[in-house]
């Protein structure tokens, strides 16, 4: 697929979404909704496929655009069809004064399925934050104007939300956790913390919902600021970013690791000037999706650096691509070996710096992080260490197409987190207090996604361990006698809110609602002082009486 | 104290912030800031006071008043002292261009202290949620402001936050979960569902931030909506309730219930018309706080009732009051048998409808529940039973005085929890989907402010069991393999990260964090392949085979 024939499906999608939202404002139709699910499927599916024809030309995505193409054309008949009704039942689109139901531009609802899911890999997060010893803090969501401006650089600053002014201070929504993090530190004069942060960003960014670019985000982020010895904490923030992943289970990852001083270095010997550092810094990081080629056109042709210099550049950036099989160390000492690189001083003390963190890394058993001389983001920022983790495969083996709408964002490439050391941000606020920082941002959407993806079956929306079923009518009272008997032990369980409810019916939603075992009691039962206990899933039942039934439930559960 | 003195006292405080908020502004010093937490406890102190005088006169305040009177005298005195001596060395207050690095007003950050104590609180709610089978949901944090707008009367609807125009939609920040969840229901045509929530909302209300009103703040919501049998869903929210306020050992407390028919006829028995309903309801619902007489007066004077009116209806509204020894059922016939009462429709319904209720929380074990004809809250909004759970005692026995800043609320009184039934609040989205609804709202940040007075210990603001502690120099290696064995194995752990620290400050580290163990490793250790285990708190040793040490370390933390 070419990008003429990406585009023109993308706009057909379009198209297609704005003819169904404008119905759906006229009208809000149980059919419609349905239809506007499809059309959800759809789009993620398109751009999907958009995005994976982008990364491998060779990957046969021929017949997955044909079932895009067919599902488009489907969809859009069924729209036609209904305007077409409607408009002979003269109903009409849009009612003047009516206003639209829905969530504000670039923001959704997140209902129960992915707030379980969510919730459990939150839940994971924090619990490898705790187990390296990290605090947590909490800052407003909104922040004085003055506080955030001019953090963010002229592009950040123009996607930040402003409130409106209502009397009073001038406020923003937060960009990030970051500056307020260093906000924090400046204000209460904290030079030694470990804390993380999992809260929600705004940012006014053209949204692009089946990528999960959305306006609202969170952000996760763990980070160490104090006065400590060299790479100690830069170990610790690659050990929770290793140990994370690997406990997300989101397939092969690998961390990797940089330092700006080594970019420096091999910028002096390449004969670039200091104040092209950013822009040729943006042009290397593009190595891991682009071509080297590529990378050098752009260079050369709107950098305007010369041949000489980009060849030079990248013997040195690309010295991983040409030199895949060596180890992390014998990479850095073969560069170090290199004539002029070897005495830059910057080089060496980046490369000092990086070795003692490797030293550290083989002892804490952390076997993912490849020193890549090419990794050069953030560098508005980091002053030390830099490093990002990628998951190439994390949606391998998912089955992407047959996925329903999903939190999004573009998986199986990209970073899943990133960070660095940025020993000059509190400094912003303070210009006397130090407070060496580094710290690691997960990519938390982008792992929220792929865990969706991944999850083989619906998560559980509700953690319900015993459904309290009645098999005849008039038994309500009896019915909560056992749900409180129940619930006293600690045993998570409910009964329909209804007075003489039907046994399929009541059975049926213990297994719609995944609940694995139904407590059942008719006149029998509550005669007799017994129990049926149904396994809803094999669907055994078996006589317990009351007073094992506690016991006897917890037995269960153990062995489910 | 009286009222005079009382706004006194608080301007007096008041000119002692601004005081100090204007040195700190003009240059932060470290006594200063510890000046500034000293001002917010006296604050927090004073307002605590003026607020229990109010309570009850006859508590003994006097001598906390002169303390608090003291301490603000003796604060005012260091103020004075370092303007002074600031003045000498030509320190100017404000420095032009310099802005003032301050939260916006009305919200605040969450240190680890507070935030510790908010998850562990929140960890219950949570858990007692999902005992009830309840799911979760998410929303954003801003919603179109067609959405919001019209839903929160004159008053609520100026306090909603507006985000600037940029270009697009017109934004206001939630200022409540309940129309949220009301437009997600109609949104997505949702006609069941039990969910929680918990997350902020924003108020641009005056703050009165050393009594806990803040302009960001969370809010927790339950609510079962859908169409469920006669007081079944009441009987859920209220079991919660009950189960949530004893897990939380907040002291005695008790649930309030009435019921909006009740009102009505009793309203209608005595008189006033349907037009008067809610400002008459707002003047019923002082009367936990206010003496009859004072509501009375404000009836006839402010309201225009006439006397007749008001005798009549006082007879009905304080019948609790009135017949303080009467169970709930036997006050509810009592009233019944009133002539014209009993004969009214409405509150014949309301009453079966509240018998029934009654019945069912018995057989829940529900105990706490009261019947008070008086209580009249939220009855914009409410269409059935009504109910409010207050603490009374919450604060008994803590030592408010010796408090540092707390969460703040004027705690010890007031509802903690309120709710009831709503049938309305879907259809102002979508007229014809009927999703009867009913629910609770916790007072969180009061709850907060309670559990936060209440704990007898500093709470942990790390979960670190183990501390990885070296006696010598040159044994960082030594440390991270001994680290890495214990995370592998689970155990949360933490060393310093230092390259050689001292021995002492390692171990004076684990006391303040409060780690219950040390983990100590010398040449001698590591030669012996033994760690010498340390009870941080106790000071005990014991020499413990490294192949032993992860088993010895969970056997003695599961005795601590």
């Amino acid at each position: 697929m070419n990008a003429e024939q990406r585009r023109a499906l993308e706009d057909e999608v379009k198209t297609l979404g704005d003819e169904i939202r404008q119905l759906k404002a006229g009208k809000a139709d149980p059919d419609l909704v349905s239809l506007t699910n499809q059309f959800t499927m759809f789009r993620t599916l398109v751009s999907r496929i958009a995005y994976s024809a982008r990364l491998s030309e060779e990957t046969v995505v021929k017949p997955r655009i044909a079932y895009a193409q067919r599902s488009g054309k489907r969809i859009k008949e069924r729209v036609n069809k209904m305007l077409a009704k409607k408009k002979e039942l003269g109903v009409t689109d849009e009612k003047p004064g009516k206003f639209v139901l829905k969530t504000g531009k670039g923001t959704r609802d997140y209902g129960p399925a992915q707030s379980a899911l969510r919730n459990a890999v939150l839940e994971k997060v924090v619990e490898t934050f705790n187990k390296y010893g990290a605090e947590t803090i909490d800052t407003p969501v909104f922040e004085l104007r003055d506080v955030l401006m001019g953090k963010y650089g002229e592009e950040g600053g123009k996607l930040v939300y402003d409130l409106q002014d209502q009397g009073g201070e001038l406020l923003s929504l937060r960009y990030d956790l970051t500056v307020p993090f260093a906000r924090y530190l400046a204000m209460n004069k904290i030079t030694n913390i470990t804390r993380y942060q999992i809260a929600k960003v705004y940012r006014r960014d053209q949204p692009v919902m089946s990528r999960g670019r959305y306006r609202e985000f969170y952000q996760c982020d763990f980070d160490i600021a104090g006065q400590y010895d060299l790479m100690l904490p830069e170990a610790e923030c690659l050990g929770i970013v290793n140990e994370l992943l690997t406990k997300l289970e989101i397939g092969e990852f690998f961390i990797n690791l940089n330092h700006r001083l080594i970019l420096e270095g091999m910028f002096a010997v390449s004969g670039i000037e200091a104040k092209d550092f950013k822009t040729i810094c943006s042009s290397v990081d593009k190595l891991d999706k682009t071509p080297w080629a590529e990378v050098e056109e752009e260079m050369i042709k709107e950098k305007f650096l010369k041949r000489e210099q980009t060849e030079k550049l990248g013997q040195l950036v690309r010295f991983r691509e040409l030199n895949g099989d060596l180890s992390n160390l014998e990479l850095l000492d073969k560069m170090s070996q290199l004539p002029e690189l070897g005495q830059n001083e910057k080089f060496k003390k980046g490369a000092e710096e990086l070795k003692v963190l490797i030293g550290y890394l083989e002892v804490d058993g952390v076997t993912t992080v490849r020193y890549e001389p090419s990794l050069a983001r953030g560098l508005d920022y980091y002053t030390g260490a830099i490093y990002e983790a990628v998951a190439p495969k994390a949606l391998e083996g998912t089955a992407a197409e047959k996925c329903e709408e999903t939190a999004g964002q573009p998986v199986g490439v990209g970073s899943v987190a990133a960070g660095g050391r940025y020993d000059g941000l509190v400094n912003m606020f303070d210009a006397k207090l130090k407070v060496p920082c580094c710290g690691v941002s997960f990519g938390i959407e982008r792992l929220f996604a792929i865990m969706e993806a991944r999850q083989k079956n619906t998560i559980r929306t509700t953690q319900t361990e015993v459904y309290v079923v009645s098999a005849q009518k008039n038994l309500v009272m009896e019915r909560k006698k056992l749900l409180r008997t129940l619930r006293a032990a600690g045993i998570k369980s409910e009964m329909p809110l209804k007075a003489n409810p039907k046994l399929l019916t009541q059975l049926q939603y213990a297994e719609n609602a995944r609940i694995p075992l139904a407590a059942v009691i008719g006149e029998r039962e509550v005669q007799e002082g017994i129990v049926k206990l149904r396994n809803v899933v094999t669907r055994e039942e078996k006589d317990v009486p009351l007073d094992q039934l506690v016991n006897t439930i917890r037995e269960t559960l153990a062995t489910l």
